[in-house]
C-alpha cells in the first residue's frame, strides 16, 4: 500500500475489491431429447496490487469488469456448470493464476432450481421455476488455499405447535404474556463452511453435500420442541455438523416471522391456537455460528443488512 | 350521485370503493396431532353510497376498513377456510346484506401454498413454504349475482427449445435476426373468470378447478411448439376453455423474459443453444384474452401496471 | 376477429396486445457545457389485426416487440425528449401510422427527475437522482384521437395533525376508537386525463401542466382539514379540476398509511400524540375518480392491483 | 462458552445475538403551530452470556426482543430524538447498563428524511417525504467504549461526462472497446466511522456531520474528472477524511450502473453521445475503505450480499 506517487496526505488506501455483480447465466446441456438447465448469477470480485488504479486512476493492472462477465459465460461453455461451487472454483482459479497484480478471487454465486413439467412424451425440454430457497455459494481462492462456504436463503419453514416461550426476564419495559403453546417460523438465511481447502484433498460432492445439509436443518427445525428460536437454530447448527463431516462451520440469520394470536373476544368467539395475523415488521432476528470443536470462525457475522 | 349539499362547481364524484387491503391472516385446522395450514393475503373494497364521505367527511356511511379487518379474522373462525374463493363469498355476502349503504363488495385473496416437512413421525405440524406461484381469487357480489376471478401470478416457465421466431415485418428500425431454435420463457399471470354467477347454481369445486387449470396452463405451455409467445398463449386459454366447463374467459400477461444466446465466437468458442444471458429488462409483453365462444370479456385488460 | 382458418372450437381470442416493456432510456443534450438529463422507462403496447399470430404463429402481421424497443431509441435521437408526452406522442403515432396492422398504440412511460451537484465550476454535468414520486404518463392513439393520461406514484404525504376520525357505522365486528387527532399519511398514486384528443386543437404544455397539478394535489392535501381520507381524496381531486381546465378527470388511489399511537401507559408515560408505530400491513385503500361535471370516466378502476 | 450441562458433542456455540429488527417509530415534535418529524427504523441486537438459551432453550438470561421494541418507543417518549447516532446512544447503553448478561449492544437505524409542504398559512404540520437517500447510523457499545459508524445508502449520482476508461489489461476474454467520454453513474452506499468512542470526549454533531460529509462525497464526485470509478471513490474518501477530523475511515460500495451507448447507425443515425440505454444487471462493482492514516480499519468489508 506504500506508493511514491501517492501525494502526501493523511488518507490512505485500504481494503478494496472489484469486480463484474450478478452475472445472469443460464446453461442448457442437451442429452439427446433431455436437457438439463443450470440457472446461475455470477458476482466477480477481485483484489490484488490495485493501489495505482486509485490514487491516479491508472488501469494498467485492471482486468476490465467486462472481461469478468465474458470470462463467466466462456467458462460455461468450457468447463460446463456441473455445480456452483466447481463452476466458482474454476472461475477464481482462473482470475488468480491468469493475472499476476490478481492475488484473490471471489466468487459469489445464486443459484435458482427448476423442476420438469411433464410434457406428454414430446422431450424432456419443460421446465417450471422451483421457486423455493435460492442455494447460494462463496469460493474464495488466494493462490494457495481454497475456502468454499455454501447455503441458502429464504426458505420459509413454520411449526404450527411445539413451541413454547416462557421464563425471560423481565424488566419495566416488559408486557409480552408468557406463552406456552405458539407458532415458530422463520426464513432461513443459512451459510456453512467447508473444511476442503486445498488441491491435494478429496474435493467433497458439492450437490450430493448440499441436498443433505437442506434436509439435515429443515428436519432439525421440525423435530426441535423449541422453548426459543436459539435452541431450534442451535439444533440445526448441531445436526449439520454432527452430521456432515466436510461441514466445520455453520452461521444462521434466522427472523422470527411473527404469527400473533388474534384477540376474538370482542367478537364473542374464542380463538383456540386457530387464527393468527402474520406481522411484517418488526421481527425478532436471532443469528448465531455454530463451529465444530477446535475450529475457527470464518463466516462473517452479519449476513444480511439488519 | 347527485347530492343537494355540494357546493356548486365543476368537479362531480366518479367511481369510488374503500376498504382494508393486505389483511395477513394464517388459519391452523388442528385435526389431532396433524395440522392444516391456510395462508392468504385479504384485500376488502366496498363500494355503495358513499358520496357524503367524500363531500363533506361525514362518515355515516362508512363502516371502517378497521372493522373489514376485524371480519376478515373473526370469519376464518366462524367459517373456517374451505378455499379462497369460498372465504371470499362469506365475506362479500356479509358486507352487501348487512350494511345498507353497501352496494357491492369486492374480495381479492392471494393464497400461499405450503408443504409438509417429515419430522419423524413427531407429528404433522411442520411446514416448509412451496415458494411456486401465488394463487388470486377475486370475488365480486352486488347482493344478487356473483362474479368470481381466480388466477394466479410468478409461475416462472421455461422451454429450452420447441421455439422459432421468423416470418415478421420488418421495417427500418428491425435489426432482430430471425430464430429457429430459441428459449422461450415466461413468467405467468392469469386470470380465469368462472360462469358461475348465482347461489342457485352448483358452486364449482374451487381446489380442484384450481389444480386443474394450472396443470391445463403448464401443460400447454410444454406441449406447445411455439412459431410465437402469442400462439402459446393462446395454446394454454384455449386449453383451458375446451377442457374446463365452468370458465368462460382467460386472461394472460407473459412477460417474454428473454435468454439471448452469448456470443463466444470472441473467445473461439461455439455456442450451440447452451449458453444464455437471463436479461431483466426490456422484455416482450404478451396479453390477451381467450374466451369461451358467445360470452362476454369481462376481465380488465391490464394484470398489471406496465 | 372472425377467421376462417381458425379450428372449430369452443374458445375465441379477445383484446390483445403486445409490445417492448421498459426500455430504459436516458437522453443527455449538451448544451455547450451544460447538460440536461431525461431519464424514461418506456413501454410499447400495440393492438390490431393480430388473430393470426395467436391463431397459427404466423409473424406476418408482427412487428417484432425488439424493433419496438429500436424505435425507442432511435425516435430519442430523431425527436429529442421534450417531455415524457410529447415523446410517446411521436412513437404512438409512428407505429399506427406506418404499420397497417396495427390499429392502436399505447405508450406508458415512467419519468425519473434529477437534480443538479454544485461541482465548483467545472461544468453543469453533475446530477443527483431526486428520488421523489415517479411521473408517469400514458398516450394512446387509435389513428384518429388521442388519450393522454399522465400522473404519478409514491409520493409519500403527511398532516401530523388536523385529521380525525369518527361518527362512523358501528357493527358486531367494530372495536375501533374515535380519533379526534390523528396523523394522517398515504403514499399517492394519481392519473389523470386531459381532455386533448385531437391534433387540430392547441397542445398542452406538459410539463408546466405536471408541475402545476402536483402543487395543486399537495396543497389541497396539505390545507384540507381531514374528517376521512376520502373527504382529503376528493378535496385533491376538485383542487385540480377546478383550476386545471386542460384536465377532466382525476384518479387516486390512497393507502392510508397507518400510523398507530404507541401505548406508553404501561411504562408510566404519557403518549400525547408524540410517539407513533409506522405500520405496514394492513392498510386503508381509498380509491375514487374526480371528474369535471359532463364528462365520461375512462381512467381504469384499479390503478394498482390490491 | 464452556457449559457444564452440554452434551459431549463436537458442536460449539460461536458469535451469537439477538433483538428486534426494523422498529419503525415515527416521533412528532410539536411547538406551537410548527410540527417537526423524525422517521426511523431502529433494529438492535444484543449479545452477552446467551449460552444456555442456545443449549437448553432456559430464557433466564433472555431480555424478549418484545421488550426491546417496547423500550425503542419508550425512549422515543423519555429522550426524544435528538439524532439517529444520539438515540441509539441512549439505547445501547441502556442495555448493556441495565441487564447484566449483556455485554454488547448494537443499534442500527435507518433515517427517512421529509420536506415541508406549504399549506398556506394553517399551520407547519405537512409534510413531503424526500425519497433520495436513507440516512443510516450503527451504534455499538461494549460497556466501555463505543464505535459510532454513519453513513447512506441509494443515493443515485451521474456525470454525463469527463469519465474515460482505457488502458486497461487485456487478455483472451476482453472485448470491451476503450472509451474516452463515457457517462459515470452509480449509487452510492457508504459507511464512515467516527474516532469518538468514550463518554470523556466530545461527542460530534451528528447532524452537522451527516450533512457536511454527504455535500463532500457529493462534490467529490461531481468535481473529479474520473479515469475509473476507483479513482473517483477514493476520491471521494479522501475529501471526507481531509475535512473531517471526527471521521477517521470511509468504505464505499458503489455499483458502476452502466449506461450503454446505444448503436443507431443500422437507422443512418449518428449517436454522439446522446442516447443510452441505462442497464440493470450485470453492474460492475468497485468497494473500498480510505483510512486516516495510522488508523484500524474496523468497518465490514461487505456492505452489500453481492
Amino acid at each position: 500500500m506504500t506508493d511514491i506517487s501517492r501525494p502526501a496526505r493523511p488518507a490512505i488506501l485500504g481494503q478494496n475489491q472489484y469486480g463484474k455483480a450478478e452475472n445472469r447465466v443460464v446453461k442448457i446441456t442437451r442429452d439427446g431429447a433431455t436437457h438439463h438447465i443450470k440457472d446461475l448469477n455470477v458476482s466477480v470480485s477481485l483484489s490484488g496490487d490495485m493501489d495505482e488504479v486509485h490514487y491516479s486512476g491508472s488501469n494498467a493492472n485492471v482486468l476490465p469488469t467486462d472481461t469478468t462477465k465474458n470470462t463467466v459465460y466462456a467458462f460455461a461453455k468450457e468447463h460446463g456448470i456441473e455445480s456452483a461451487e466447481q463452476f466458482g472454483i474454476h472461475l477464481a482459479r482462473h482470475f488468480v493464476t491468469s493475472q499476476e497484480p490478481i492475488r484473490t478471487a471471489r466468487i459469489r454465486i445464486e443459484e435458482y432450481a427448476w423442476e420438469r413439467i411433464d410434457n406428454s412424451g414430446k422431450g424432456e425440454h419443460s421446465f417450471v421455476r422451483k421457486g423455493q430457497e435460492t442455494r447460494l455459494a462463496q469460493i474464495t481462492f488466494d493462490g494457495s488455499s481454497w475456502e468454499v462456504i455454501s447455503g441458502l436463503k429464504d426458505l420459509t419453514v413454520m411449526n404450527s405447535t411445539d413451541s413454547e416461550f416462557w421464563g425471560y426476564v423481565k424488566d419495566k419495559y416488559t408486557t409480552l404474556p408468557e406463552a406456552y403453546d405458539r407458532i415458530l417460523a422463520t426464513s432461513v438465511t443459512g451459510r456453512w463452511r467447508f473444511n476442503w481447502s486445498a488441491d491435494e484433498q478429496e474435493m467433497p460432492d458439492w450437490d450430493t453435500s448440499y441436498e443433505e445439509t437442506r434436509t439435515h436443518l429443515l428436519q432439525a427445525f421440525a423435530e426441535t420442541y423449541s422453548l426459543s428460536l436459539q435452541q431450534t437454530l442451535y439444533q440445526m447448527g448441531t445436526r449439520i455438523i454432527d452430521n456432515r463431516s466436510e461441514i466445520d462451520e455453520v452461521r444462521f440469520s434466522l427472523p422470527n416471522k411473527h404469527h400473533f394470536l388474534v384477540d376474538l373476544e370482542p367478537f364473542g368467539l374464542k380463538n383456540d391456537n386457530e387464527v393468527y395475523f402474520a406481522a411484517d415488521r418488526p421481527y425478532g432476528l436471532i443469528e448465531a455460528t455454530v463451529l465444530r470443536d477446535g475450529c475457527e470462525a470464518r463466516i462473517p457475522v452479519d449476513l444480511t443488512n439488519l
